[in-house]
């Protein structure tokens, strides 16, 4: 039996949006997105694996909950990997044999609509590697999983490059920069409560590429001209370009959303009204000082600096009041009181519209975790 | 002194949306659009006009309120009318050089926030044309007035052609087909409750044309196209082709408004909740039965048949229950009570998100009208 091998691994943000895909089978996107990559000690999947004789059928559980193994997704991973293990004769014939036994947990709430997916395939994807014993590029078999679990892979700043081969070959995550080239940066994910069902993902995109007319022409021109724009201005840690950047492209992919027919539509009236905090926040400021970005839900991802925290905090607070003495998540929140009340020409709103913020950084890559807090025992068994 | 001339306007929904001017003092249109004009016998503009040598300044009073007549676009309208009427010499300079006196109201509320320009501008150039006898394409007038005026000159379907000379003289609207073409077409207009300030539809298109990368792939490439599939299906009365077009063009609309920067947003979480019934409903038919767009606000303009109006109507008092006593205004709802409770798998909302509904139907350009209900009197006072 193989020993037990545990991984976590990061969720990312993505700044230019991945909507659309050339190849639905391989995962291969319209466009080259950007993302940045978040700090695992305050959000992240852990994943432990095992491959033994006694498992008579691979099996999986995901945040406790046994979940079938047949989707096809979780099998083109694992399948992938034991290729490659085979091709580089990593390890011996007899393990690759055996089933095994997956147990992930995020350490998140799974409510929070934020894509656990992507942390989830790329925490897999690293601990299966290490499993199997494979040097390989993981982000290319993590985007079977989840195309944006490619750019989990990496730390700091990334970009998933969308290829132009036809077995997704050159469809591959690379790293902009890493986690401590923009120190100062920090994100404030504001969760909106909400009860809608929303569209999934794989739906909205699929539905967006047949009747989408406007998708064509964000993959053609829009998003190539903003990934450059956005890897200079992280190069060059210019904020207000790639805060600009951030919010036109949020923008633009809800836009897409709604221009498909029948439209998809992931932001509430909650998510605009915090689109026009921020943008009157700015103005107030005279210079953009917080980004919004919004993915396949309601939820608001906050990029801003370190120093403009204790502002903007108080900020959300006072528009958005709440009763929850459990508000901020994440990291340790500054606590300075800042009286904008007066500059800022907007009455708090009702209370509880949001649920809560996660406060939180930019950090690195997967990693396999050597400390024995798997999820398995030495027997396999769940703990 | 002259007579006092009235005259009554219509309202104009469009179908293929006008967002995006190409000239902003003469307001020349970067696309083409189409509407729909409704019946003036529930809502229109009505507006006296008369010139006198004891009236001091040219005056206005919308809606009983005096209102400043410095505004550009009206004293171009009066202009280019005195210039025509000079050039035509079809009255005497003496009655060219009195003050206007203009008088206009709307026996629809203007809460509803529904494109009460249009029918004001259509209808005190059909008046000012009258009082100067001039003889000349009215629709080049009223659109210097407000944009979407010209296609309230007509009644019926109407196509405002953006034009490509440089003084706007080819961006005029023609009739495509009059209001006796398609008798069945009905039109319920959801005014929904909402006490937000939207942004105006002067500024919204100005935002848009300058930030909006996605308008101008609408402008070149989906709107030329979509005038002229609509024009046929019109023409042939092909309803499922008429309905799913109008459609898709609002919701490009409201995508182009949400990739502009800062983003307009429009339509609200109700006005969603519409698109989501009226999408579920045709679903439910297996056949596109209605068809909603949506202007510069958040209320919901339904097109649809006769025939499937009394189960259209009790699907939305399904939906939307109401405490109003008062609920359908404009032609004689029919009562008949379907109950569609069952086939539609969607639980009534919270009461009172829609105001009132109206009920109307398509109907004739404007009119100058001479029963005598002038809202001036003899000596040209208020009434």
């Amino acid at each position: 039996m193989s020993d037990i091998i545990t991984a976590i691994a990061p969720v990312n943000i993505a700044m230019i949006k991945y909507w659309g895909k050339r190849d639905e089978k391989l995962i291969l996107p319209l466009n080259d997105s950007v993302s940045a990559t978040l700090d695992t000690n305050v959000m992240c999947a852990k994943t432990s694996v095992c491959a033994r004789p006694d498992i008579l059928e691979n099996e999986i559980w995901l945040n406790g909950i046994q979940t079938s193994f047949s989707n096809q997704r979780l099998q083109n991973c694992l399948n992938s990997i034991k290729a490659i293990a085979r091709e580089q004769q990593s390890v011996n014939e007899e393990l690759l044999s055996w089933n095994v036994r997956i147990c992930s947990v995020n350490n998140f709430p799974t409510a929070a609509g934020l894509a656990s997916s992507a942390a989830g395939y790329a925490c897999l994807v690293t601990a299966l590697a290490r499993l199997y014993k494979v040097k390989t590029d993981v982000s290319k078999i993590a985007r079977v999983g989840s195309g944006s679990a490619c750019r989990s892979v990496y730390g700091g700043f990334v970009r998933w490059h969308a290829g132009v081969q036809a077995d997704g070959s050159d469809s591959i995550a690379t790293q902009i920069a890493d986690s401590s080239h923009w120190k100062e940066m920090r994100v404030i994910i504001l969760v909106v409560a909400d009860t809608k069902k929303h569209i999934s993902s794989v739906k909205g995109m699929s539905c967006a590429v047949k009747t989408s007319e406007l998708l064509k022409y964000r993959v053609q021109v829009c998003a190539p001209t903003r990934v450059k724009q956005i890897c200079e201005a992280i190069k060059d840690k210019d904020f207000s370009t790639f805060a600009e950047i951030t919010m036109k492209d949020s923008n633009q992919f809800h836009a897409v959303c709604l221009d498909s027919y029948p439209p998809c539509v992931y932001m509430t009236d909650v998510s605009h009204k915090i689109v026009e905090v921020i943008h009157k926040y700015n103005e107030i400021c005279g210079a953009v000082k917080v980004a919004y970005t919004f993915d396949a839900g309601p939820n608001a991802c906050l990029y801003l600096l370190e120093k403009d925290v204790p502002e903007v905090l108080s900020l959300i607070k006072h528009i958005f009041p709440t009763t929850s003495d459990d508000f901020i998540k994440g990291l340790d929140a500054p606590t300075t009181h800042i009286d904008l009340v007066k500059e800022i020409p907007m009455n708090p709103l009702e209370p509880n519209l949001l649920k809560y913020l996660i406060y939180t950084k930019l950090g690195n890559g997967p990693q396999v975790i050597t400390d024995e807090s798997h999820l398995l025992n030495a027997q396999g068994n769940l703990l």
